[in-house]
């Protein structure tokens, strides 16, 4: 779903993988018209995995799909001046709305002085790798930014990467934020911008805002590897009877309390702090006293059905939460379905019937607005050409017959 | 450093732990005069470890320095009427740019309708765990995922947590770019918002923009556990014959090309797809071949140091990086430093001299201004109810006097 809030800003999108695309939608599910622009028959992200079966290959990218609902799609030949020039022309037009342009793919023929000359209030926004313009990937980040030595029973010779591209995640909704706020910026002065975020810099920027950096350069220590306690305080995951698995966490006194009195343990911890010396009332004591006290209540969960432990748990407001597959989330979990306002089902071509997220925030009194599936590749290109850049039938004819443009891909599920 | 982009739009700030004070954080790095409020003596999350050593204990907290850079403090007795009135007037004080409310708190005489009241087009952004304003922290959402079961070598019976609360820092950048809209938005239509975000909604609708939803649904298939092997592709650790570790990756053609010509196998790569019928310039088919790919290429670390295989990866042009502790990469990582301009140097009260990260995007033209550090509780306590409420000195006094307001602590690395 999404919100009319941005006043059908226009962004030109060219990208790929996860970033720009990411930051794409963003805009988009607040209501920018974001039209993406893309090679006739699709640039280095379009069939990444996983995708739909199909005997030919030629299934739809779930991956594509998903980073690209809510926004036009047009197809153009980039090799090509006049698809270039095709390019720098929606980037560039006019109204208070239009001239912005979101990459991640750092063409130079859309760098930001080549479109500033065209439009000298353009805002553009490049997502780099590194801020030097050499390449980096999610993956090449994160090993460098001590986390894989520290996750799960990581260790510097043995170092766990996570899975999620969280950096990338980060990027894309920096990004949003620096293009809405320059859009502002330009309501206000006139002027544009160019904003250039690189992917190692959200990294090891949000290491810094999140204390880890003057740890280790004020203290001169590294964070220990924990397993799945996390730090600082108490949590960790437990077994069920049955072979299940939850997480809970005792952060604040609060959380802390509903936990001891939730596993009926009180007289037990009193003895743990006497033993080691510790007040676990303070969080940073539970962190240090974790083992004595997971110990602890290791049986408790052990003894019941997770069914039963998580009545008692939410019984006592424990903070806790439910280790499942992402099967057993979308059955099982209220949060994930088209019953919280957040998410809705769509029909993507060539995908099928299916939810799909939209914006996570909430935003009361305006009315969300369905969101349009991702488009086959191509299928706003004449309305694009002729609504933006106000060409006529026999000028996107022409295009058409040079090979410059292209329309609508076939829907691969439909038989030909 | 900060950028002057956000034309010192005024937010009060009402917050605990990562997702409103890095939203926070995320504003005041644009030029935002970010006021946060705190309980006299400090919010919950104010001696969250690391914290610094002291010989009472009283050492400052590196979390809560690191994510309160930039902003105003203001201690005010939030258990009083008065003080409660207090905080309330500040987050509706007139003006274009002020009106502005971020939290993560919860509490019910600071909800929308109550500011509301005050003033008509106040901008509300309020983060909560769950959406019906249950309780939710990163680790109990994370659980929920999938993600534990596939990262390392987690499955289902022994999930792996990853640490980075990648959650928490998706929020606070979507907070921060959906208040950055709401305002643009009251410019143009004279209407505020009452904005709402759960932890738990960035989470899941992230796994459906990236496609993880929808693969469980229409595909009913989980992803694999790889260890740190990539999805979709190829990629993964290697250990070089110092015990040094890269990662490296192969997701574009190039990429592909380059990690080959590097480790120079294109020969035994053209045996391997023989064998495995496979054709690796398909990124698909070399994630099916990840195994074979990987063992042919692991000998080439083994045998070179990490300062040799580095140079010859970064020769060929391969995308690779360079698994590092925070000390490592605080000493040997020319990105993390004082020659990278996101970055700088500081000096923090009960800290001491160290680096700090500014906002990771780089506006070009626009001059960067020096970071304030996180502020000792209460200094800006006076300034703000002058300058923002106009209360005169005898007005203030009496606030002191009544233990309403309380002005700077004392630097805990001073002695007395």
């Amino acid at each position: 779903m999404t919100y009319p809030l941005l006043n059908r800003l226009r962004v030109i999108e060219s990208s790929a993988f996860i970033a720009a695309p990411l930051a794409g939608l963003t805009l988009a599910q607040f209501g920018a018209d974001v039209i993406r622009v893309d090679m006739i028959g699709g640039g280095i992200d379009y069939a990444r995995m996983p995708r739909m079966p199909h005997p030919a290959g030629k299934g739809r990218s779930l991956y594509w799909t998903a980073l690209n609902k809510g926004k036009r799609s047009i197809a153009i030949d980039l090799r090509q001046a006049e698809g270039r020039e095709i390019v720098q022309a929606l980037a560039t037009a006019p109204g208070p709305e239009a001239g912005i342009f979101l990459t991640n793919v750092g063409t130079p023929w859309l760098a930001h002085d080549v479109l500033a000359d065209r439009r000298a209030d353009v805002v553009t926004c490049t997502i780099q790798g590194n801020g030097d313009g050499s390449t980096a990937v999610d993956y090449t980040v994160n090993c460098a930014t001590g986390y894989p030595s520290i996750t799960g029973g990581g260790s510097a010779q043995n170092p766990v990467n996570h899975v999620l591209p969280a950096w990338d995640i980060a990027c894309a909704y920096q990004a949003a934020f620096a293009v809405v706020a320059a859009v502002d910026r330009r309501r206000r002065t006139g002027e544009g911008a160019q904003l250039q975020l690189a992917l190692s810099d959200v990294a090891f920027t949000t290491l810094s805002h999140l204390g880890v950096l003057t740890e280790a350069e004020v203290l001169q220590q590294e964070r220990p590897s924990l397993g799945n306690h996390l730090y600082g305080a108490f949590g960790r995951d437990f077994a069920t009877a049955d072979g299940g698995r939850v997480m809970v966490a005792a952060i604040s006194a609060g959380q802390w309390k509903a936990l001891v009195t939730c596993c009926g343990v009180s007289d037990d911890i009193r003895g743990i702090e006497r033993r080691l010396g510790l007040d676990f009332t303070d969080e940073a004591q539970r962190f240090e006293g974790r083992d004595a006290i997971a110990r602890l209540i290791e049986p408790w969960f052990a003894a019941r059905t997770q069914a039963a432990a998580e009545a008692e748990l939410e019984r006592h407001r424990v903070c806790w939460g439910r280790y499942s597959s992402v099967r057993e989330l979308l059955q099982n979990d209220g949060r994930v379905g088209a019953d919280n306002p957040v998410f809705e089902r769509m029909t993507t071509p060539g995908v099928g019937r299916h939810l799909a997220a939209g914006t996570p925030i909430r935003v009361a009194a305006l009315t969300r607005e369905a969101t349009e599936p991702a488009a086959l590749l191509g299928t706003h290109t004449d309305e694009v050409l002729h609504g933006v850049l106000g060409l006529d039938g026999a000028a996107i004819g022409r295009l058409h017959d040079a090979g410059i443009v292209a329309g609508p891909e076939r829907d691969p599920s439909v038989a030909a």
